[in-house]
């Protein structure tokens, strides 16, 4: 019997040219104080972007403060470092201006601004404290700038801890932006190759989504939504990036397969991937998953995981030639190894980023000890030695 | 380009014997006072859910006050002095358990007892004082136990003006309610008629969200869920009431419309219809939609509504024969009468309510002034001669 919780507080203003929107809504959180986080690669200040939200957050009437030392792989130093900074300031919320990592690092700042002690005190897993936050994160509007991690609809905030390779995601119910502006004009200035990363990364929300034991109806449309506009739409917002439609039907996927991270979860994969680039800072998130996935998904396939039978179909060009035959997991690896061609990905190696057949082991051990709830809910049990093979094959 | 807001902050709790959860959940609003608002049928108590629902509040320390005057067209004045026993005795939240009607006044009390003056000095249409509220209203706790409005997933209240033939669906983001517990056990108590008049308001919520000009992918993706399953599964959960299963996937089909009428809207079939229940208070909501439906469903098909063949085809049974020719408004008709009659409903007539032809030119006049905004997203434009054809047609 149908058995969940939908929850989903987050007010998600999506479309193009919807950023105008910040200097009159009425849906700002409250104060007159603002911190916007951004990353310390300084693109949001080339392309003009952090010059128009102060503009826009000015005629609310709202002061602003920057913190810009957000890495790609984000680090609980700079969440504590920026989080003591609000406190001393007296800032009200926070606005989390581009990728993943950069609103991910404003939710956790949000946070600490609000309670005591590290953001290490907090983690429930890995070497975290396992504390409870007695306050609610300070409200947070999110921006993003990439279509790919959707954590404007999510609570989650994936950051490492310094010094060390353990990336964990952590979120609670006051880590929901209050305000999400997702406008896809944002998203043209990505190059290439991120674009590729960036919405595989959303393909596989949705697709860990759909198989999560602990999947609800919502989450099982939203994921197929995504998975089939991102199968068709990926690879031309790559070869075309101004292509204004490609990128908002993008945008549209992305926060789609964002709610499946509220909804319901992403599954192992994560954990194999968050391991890999814990390990290796320098592996975008996106090109991890990728880099696993064949291998991760040829495992769930060996094991009779029949829902990727309906993946496949989304994936699709046709509906009536698939009706033909039965679909199964092998049509959805084959539309996989199709996407990845597509978005220019296939020739990409997990030693093109260093990594080592040495680490396997420690990797895997890593994956099932920072992430490892993940697991209870991915549809096939899988040991230690199960995550040795998957990386072991697909570093093949 | 797609462009919308996103936003239905309710947590909702969803599942056979979720009730019991009321007993223990976080979730519950802050406060120590709680109105249970009932409606004056006395079913609630028959059939034990008040007695229940005071002892699972006890056991999280909450001492309620319960209000029995809700009608099943619910009127001003009760809202209003509902509202005035929350102030004086200090009530911290509202508890709406039951119809729509009864969760539908629980929201409008919930306004009126953190708000001066009265409930119709808030309305923005027809007599309203078009006053805003200055102040959210108290948090409330859903629990329908018929599925059909959806009301648990949307701000909405449906109040009629005492005294008046005024019905006018009204809300804020205030309104929506902070928990909603959508247990299926609970309908099954619903009687076969009710059954039918509920789910079928619950199909034109979902039918009308795919057809309105707000509409966005979300409330798309929902809409036709609810459709498809409510045309499979209603004739059963009308013929078997004790089908748990039937009552679980028409609980989630109800929640899912309702979901759409915060994402979407319902369009100007709403308004015809507000208008004949209001002249006619015994007239169920539910069974006034189904009787105006073909005749105006009929005028959006001859004047080439597309999207009714999106409908068809979610109510089909295979979509390989449907893959074989256009689907048209047409399809759209025919399936919509083979529904009301596999419900039991075909027999119904206007005049059973004591409608008369005369009143029509009054109706027509009511639903444009009460409920005209919602003319505004109606997909296919009409004036008052086409309101008042619709009635005619629908009244042979």
């Amino acid at each position: 019997m149908l058995n969940f919780q939908y929850f989903m507080p987050t007010r998600l203003v999506f479309g193009p040219d919807t950023l105008d929107q910040l200097g009159d809504t009425p849906y700002l959180p409250r104060g007159k104080k603002a911190m916007i986080v951004i990353g310390e690669s300084g693109a949001m200040i080339k392309q003009g972007y952090l010059s128009r939200v102060q503009g826009l957050l000015a005629k609310q009437e709202v002061q602003t403060i920057v913190f810009d030392k957000i890495a790609p792989n984000p680090e609980s130093d700079d969440v504590d470092e920026a989080a003591k900074i609000c406190r001393e300031t007296g800032v009200d919320f926070l606005v989390g201006l581009g990728g993943g990592s950069t609103i991910d690092s404003a939710k956790a700042i949000a946070l600490m601004a609000a309670n005591p002690g590290t953001y290490w005190d907090y983690m429930q897993s890995g070497s975290g404290g396992g504390k409870m936050p007695e306050r609610d994160a300070l409200p947070l509007v999110a921006i993003p700038t990439t279509a790919g991690t959707g954590t404007e609809a999510d609570p989650w905030a994936v950051i490492t801890r310094s010094d060390s390779a353990e990336k964990i995601g952590w979120g609670n119910d006051s880590t929901f932006p209050a305000l999400s502006i997702v406008d896809p004009v944002l998203t043209i200035s990505v190059p290439p190759r991120q674009t590729a990363y960036t919405g595989m990364d959303a393909f596989f929300h949705a697709t860990e989504a759909y198989l999560a034991t602990c999947r609800q109806p919502a989450s099982d449309m939203l994921a197929l939504e995504a998975v089939h506009l991102i199968a068709h739409t990926l690879p031309e917002a790559v070869a075309n990036p101004e292509n204004l439609e490609a990128r908002t039907v993008m945008a549209w996927a992305s926060t789609a397969a964002g709610l499946c991270e509220s909804y319901s979860s992403c599954i192992s994969h994560h954990s194999l991937e968050h391991a890999l680039s814990a390990f290796h800072p320098d592996l975008p998130h996106g090109a991890g998953l990728v880099l696993i996935s064949k291998a991760y998904f040829g495992f769930l396939a060996a094991r009779g995981e029949e829902r990727l039978g309906d993946l496949a179909l989304a994936m699709g060009d046709t509906l009536e030639e698939n009706l033909e035959e039965e679909v199964s997991g092998v049509a959805f690896l084959d539309a996989l190894d199709k996407l990845i061609t597509e978005t220019g990905l296939a020739d990409e190696k997990l030693s093109d980023y260093g990594v080592t057949r040495e680490e396997i082991p420690f990797l895997a051990e890593n994956a099932l000890t920072t992430m490892g709830a993940l697991f209870d809910i991915t549809p096939v049990s899988m040991g230690i030695e199960d995550v040795i093979a998957i990386y072991e094959a697909a570093y093949e």
